[in-house]
C-alpha cells in the first residue's frame, strides 16, 4: 500500500516511430507537466525498446499439442507464475500506475499496431480483468485513471459531427469503452494536437505549451484520493 | 480492364494464432463459399506468413538525416516506385480483389495487432487514398466491397445495446468507416460468430453452416456489375 503521501505515479506508453516528430515532444512535455505536477513518471518507448506486438502461442510454456486459446493460457500463465518475463515487466508497471498514458499518432483512426500489440499482450485475462477479477468497473484497475494522447493528421474540424471523417468520440469509443474502462480505467479527456505536421517553430510552440496546460488539468484529475 | 465475363475476386487477410481454431474453421468456410459462388480467392494468412506489422523507417528509401514522417515516405516511394517489395505485392493483391475480407478474432474490441499492422503498411497514402486520389467515395476503392469476418468472446446479446459491452456498431466504426471506407470501400454487413471457443462438435457444425450462408449472401452483394 502507498503512505498516504506517496507521489502519484504515471505510466506513459509512447509509440512513435520518430524521436525528433511533434508527436514525441508533445509526450516529453506531457511528462514533465505530470512530474511537475508531482508524479513519479515511468516512460516506456515502444518503437525505441523494440516492442513485440503479435500475441502468438510461443510465449506461453508448451501447449503439448493442445490448441492455441490466447485467454485460456494467459490465464494458466497467471495461475503458474509462467506469464512472459517482458509481458509480465509491463503488468507490472500498469498495476503500479495511478494513471496510464497511451501516447501515439492516430493512424486509421486507432492504435498503431505496435501499440495495439502492447494491448493484447499486456491486458492479460486474469491480471488485470477476468479470473478473480470481473469487468469495467470490477476490473483491476477500477480507481485509477487513464488519458489518451495522440495527433491526427487531420483538423479539429474533420473530426465534428458533421466534419469530413466524423465526430471523434465515434472513433475513440473502441479503445476508450472497449480497451480502458474494460479493464477498470476511468478514463479522462483526451489530449489531442490536430495536424501538427506542418507548424512553424511558433505553432509548434503554442501548441506544446497547450498540451502542458492541458496535461497539467489531467494531473490533478487523475491525482488518487488516498 | 477485365473483361465482361471474367470471375470476381476476393482477397482475405487472415490473422489467427491457431490453425485449428473455430476463427481458421469459418475463413475457410467462407473461402469456400466465395468459390463456390465463382469467386477467384486468394487468402493471405499472416500469422503464418510471419507478417511484420510495425510501420518504421526501415522500409523506406534512406532519409539522408531528415525527420521520418511516415505519409510523406509513402507518397515519396509510390512516385520513386521503391515501396517495400512485401507492401508492394500487398497493395497489389487490395487493388486486384472485388471484395476484401477481413477475417480475424476481435481482440479488444477491434484487429489483432498484426492486422492492425497490415493497415498501417498496406493502406498506402497515394496508392489507395490521397495524391491522385482523394477519401472516402474518391479513394482508390470506390466501387469495391469489404466486409469483416470475425469471432468474439462475448455473447451476441453483450454486443447489443444496454448489453454488457455496448453496440457492436460502435465498436466496429472505426474500423468500418475510418479504415474501410476511408479507402473507398462500400462496407457490407459483417459476418461474425459468438463466442465459439465453447461450442461442442454438434453445436460448431451449425455455426459454420450459418457462416457459409452469410458469406453467400455477401458473395451475391459484392458481385461487381460490370
Amino acid at each position: 500500500m502507498p503512505t498516504f503521501d506517496a507521489a502519484p505515479t504515471a505510466l506513459i506508453v509512447h509509440a512513435h516511430p520518430e524521436p525528433r516528430s511533434f508527436n514525441s515532444a508533445q509526450m516529453a512535455v506531457a511528462a514533465q507537466a505530470l512530474r511537475d505536477a508531482g508524479y513519479q513518471v515511468d516512460v516506456v518507448d515502444l518503437y525505441a525498446s523494440d516492442w513485440a506486438p503479435v500475441l502468438a502461442a510461443a510465449e506461453f510454456a508448451p501447449l503439448g499439442g493442445q490448441v492455441f486459446k490466447p485467454q485460456a493460457e494467459q490465464m494458466r500463465a497467471v495461475r503458474d507464475g509462467t506469464l512472459d518475463e517482458a509481458v509480465k515487466e509491463q503488468v507490472d508497471k500498469v498495476l503500479a500506475a495511478d494513471l496510464l498514458v497511451l501516447s501515439f499518432p492516430l493512424w486509421w483512426f486507432s492504435l498503431p499496431a505496435v501499440l495495439k500489440g502492447w494491448v493484447d499482450r499486456v491486458f492479460v485475462m486474469g491480471a488485470l480483468f477476468g479470473g478473480e477479477h470481473g469487468f469495467f468497473d470490477a476490473a483491476a484497475l477500477a480507481g485509477k485513471h487513464a488519458v489518451l494522447l495522440f495527433t491526427t493528421g487531420g483538423s479539429h474540424e474533420m473530426f465534428q459531427p458533421g466534419g469530413a471523417f466524423g465526430p471523434q468520440d465515434e472513433f475513440l469509443f473502441h479503445i476508450h469503452r472497449g480497451m480502458l474502462e474494460f479493464v477498470g480505467y476511468q478514463v479522462l479527456d483526451p489530449v489531442v494536437s490536430y495536424g501538427p505536421a506542418h507548424l512553424d517553430d511558433e505553432a509548434r510552440a503554442v501548441a506544446l505549451e497547450e498540451v502542458r496546460k492541458a496535461v497539467t488539468v489531467t494531473a490533478e484529475n487523475a491525482r488518487p484520493s488516498r
